[in-house]
């Protein structure tokens, strides 16, 4: 017997048909004698159709409202597979946010969980009852209805699975678990059996779309087993039923990775835009004058690069800010010419972040000049590098995207040749 | 300045620009110095389709479940009016159920309000900040949402109206007030002014379809004014800003009315059924055997005749229960028949139940055979006959209804002839 949490997309539910199969899902372990709480997102569109009236109600929206509204969605659903399990002779009740409670913080529209009191669901579960819980929201310290933005879902289930002491959380998704890179790029892309948490708080971080950043971090800190699998699957699958043939992702403490690579997978994002200062004067103080006004402005600076003049005083500055602000940034850092003192601000949004990701990076030495080496032979250009110490980071022309991305996969041996 | 509560049902709040039609309502009333709670119902449609998936889910629903997806209806509708009325620079903001909270009793699907605390909304209006409440929802025991049943709205607004101490609660609905009788079937009927509780009451239990009986009791209870106009007139139509000029209907206190009639109205109700025991022995008890197996079953019984037999030995009952328990009436006597110790069960639906209401009619005799004169005059034949203090029902056959309340309707002087 197990405690699990299983978690369910907008498409996964996007009708009453797929919510009868989620039901099967959640059915198929109560029957194998788990304890189950179930974590569920709006009906597909229905957050979409939501925003919209929202924002065609008030353009600067006022975000408890808007929280209100978007809520509903999840709510629905919550209702509506409590009621399918029933009628499927599993014990079932809904959960809403402010019913357990999952308390946030007052940040509304983007909430962070600050405490679940597991208590309640783990009474019921005990009781065999299967919690099926509204995904995305919480309540506020105003005792509004709170949301976590975006892709909240997975955080509530990583919480819920953390609050109730799970053993996994398992997250259903339109994807069959975590690859070595986008397969849409890379058809010899694999399927990883086991990831750890930093690796994949780093594929997350950048850019690989399978789960939010903020739910594995809430994963890595609480330790919570998390495994991705497709809900698309035949709910009575052989695979489903027997543990012993993968079916997914694990996402789970390094020490339990049986198999460990040097490098575990090839990220990227194209949500990234570069911005050059040219001919800044090189004087103590000049960063704090460039990234000051941006982080005023909430505009996240990512790689930076800063290259000196052969005499010493005067310099080019290259970084990155996400897409979406970069007009908001090219305007912020052109208010700012004059303390500053730049010539020249150039910019590019036709540029894409190159990832290479594996703990093994650790222990190895060698893999950045491996990953250089490779963009060389294919008359690749870096406009700028990050690293860490599990991660290196390539800006180049989006143009090369595919060929950087396939040339890196096949490097460090990636590929599956079966 | 008045403190005012307004209720909008689902058809005023159909889509965006009906909502924004409703904030300008509003803001009339803001720009009038006086201080408002909106009560919204679900945009129309929308109730139907959310009870339509928990049907589908489980034919046997849950009502708690029931009651967690049909209430976001109200929830996003309120969000939604609190935006737009902030978009037009009104201060507002929505509140649920559990949030003020308005707390029921434990019948999921069909709650009574029990209490509801207006502390936190009088905080709020004295602030001048509008206060928009999801109607038809509160909180039960179980702290879970609870719905009050179709057309629960009108009963939430007079119930926020009496918690909130308003001076008035205004009704906005389909129809510009209530009218003497259907206008569809007598189209000399006229608008009242005036009516007061008893006999808006009385209107409603009878037929009259404008406001929720529950709501007009809990009215009168309170004593909260209550006034029935259209939705559909225009925001800044003189009418609405020149209270010289009526607009509507005031339910109030008998005290307030200063032209009292005898009769004020003509109802009709065809959600009727009638079942005759022909050849009952008519034995002490009987009647508690009759009626008792339809009590236990939840079946109302409304009209009763009794008429014994020349040696009064043997006698015939007939009563009245809704149309919709009709098959489940007959069926509970059919398993009773035993020991009833009728001989033939006889039953009908195609009767209609006329009734002339008029607080003025405690006052003045003669007024119910005036109406058996006038339907024997037009060949009507009666089939049962309750009366009250301001009421008198009659059971005729459903082909006669149009002849019948036009006779009445003219009897009583209530045609408009001008």
């Amino acid at each position: 017997m197990a405690r699990l949490v299983m978690k369910f997309g907008g498409t996964s539910v996007g009708d009453l048909e797929r919510i009868q199969r989620v039901a099967r899902h959640v059915k198929r372990e109560v029957d194998a004698g788990n304890q189950v709480a179930v974590v569920v997102s709006a009906m597909s569109g229905k957050t979409n159709e939501l925003v919209g009236w929202v924002e065609q109600s008030s353009p600067l929206y006022d975000a408890r409202e808007y929280d209100t509204v978007v809520a509903s969605g999840e709510q629905v659903t919550s209702g509506l597979l409590a009621l399918t399990l029933q009628n499927m002779g599993v014990d079932a009740r809904s959960w809403l946010g402010w019913q357990i409670p999952i308390k946030t913080n007052g940040v509304h529209g983007a909430a962070r969980i600050e405490e679940i009191d597991g208590s309640k669901l783990i009474e019921r579960l005990e009781m065999n009852q299967v919690a099926v819980v509204a995904g995305f929201q919480g309540i506020g310290p105003d005792n509004r209805i709170s949301t976590l933005g975006r892709g909240g879902s997975d955080t509530s289930a990583v919480a819920i699975a953390a609050a109730i002491e799970a053993d996994r959380c398992d997250i259903y998704t339109d994807v069959d678990g975590v690859y070595t890179t986008d397969p849409r790029i890379v058809p010899e892309a694999r399927r990883l059996n086991q990831v750890s948490y930093e690796e994949m708080l780093e594929m997350a971080s950048l850019g690989a779309k399978v789960l939010q950043v903020r739910s594995v971090e809430m994963a890595m800190v609480h330790n919570v087993r998390t495994f991705v699998r497709s809900s698309f699957i035949e709910p009575d699958a052989p695979e489903l039923l027997n543990t012993d043939i993968p079916s997914g992702t694990l996402i789970c403490d390094e020490d339990e990775i049986v198999e460990k690579q040097v490098v575990t997978g090839i990220a990227f994002s194209r949500d990234e835009a570069q911005i050059s200062l040219r001919r800044v004067a090189d004087k103590p103080g000049i960063a704090a004058h460039v990234f000051g006004p941006l982080a005023e402005a909430n505009i996240n600076v990512d790689m930076i690069v800063q290259n000196i003049s052969e005499d010493g005083t005067i310099t080019d500055m290259t970084f990155t800010v996400p897409e979406g602000d970069f007009d908001r940034a090219k305007s912020v850092l052109e208010q700012s010419q004059g303390e500053i003192g730049y010539e020249v601000l150039q910019g590019s949004t036709d540029v894409v972040k190159v990832s290479v990701i594996g703990i093994g990076m650790r222990s190895h030495a060698g893999v950045a000049s491996q990953a250089f080496q490779a963009l060389a032979d294919k008359g690749i250009n870096i406009r700028a590098i990050t690293t860490s110490e599990i991660k290196i980071s390539i800006l180049i022309d989006s143009d090369f995207t595919e060929l950087a991305v396939r040339a890196l996969h096949s490097l460090y041996g990636l590929d599956d040749n079966s």
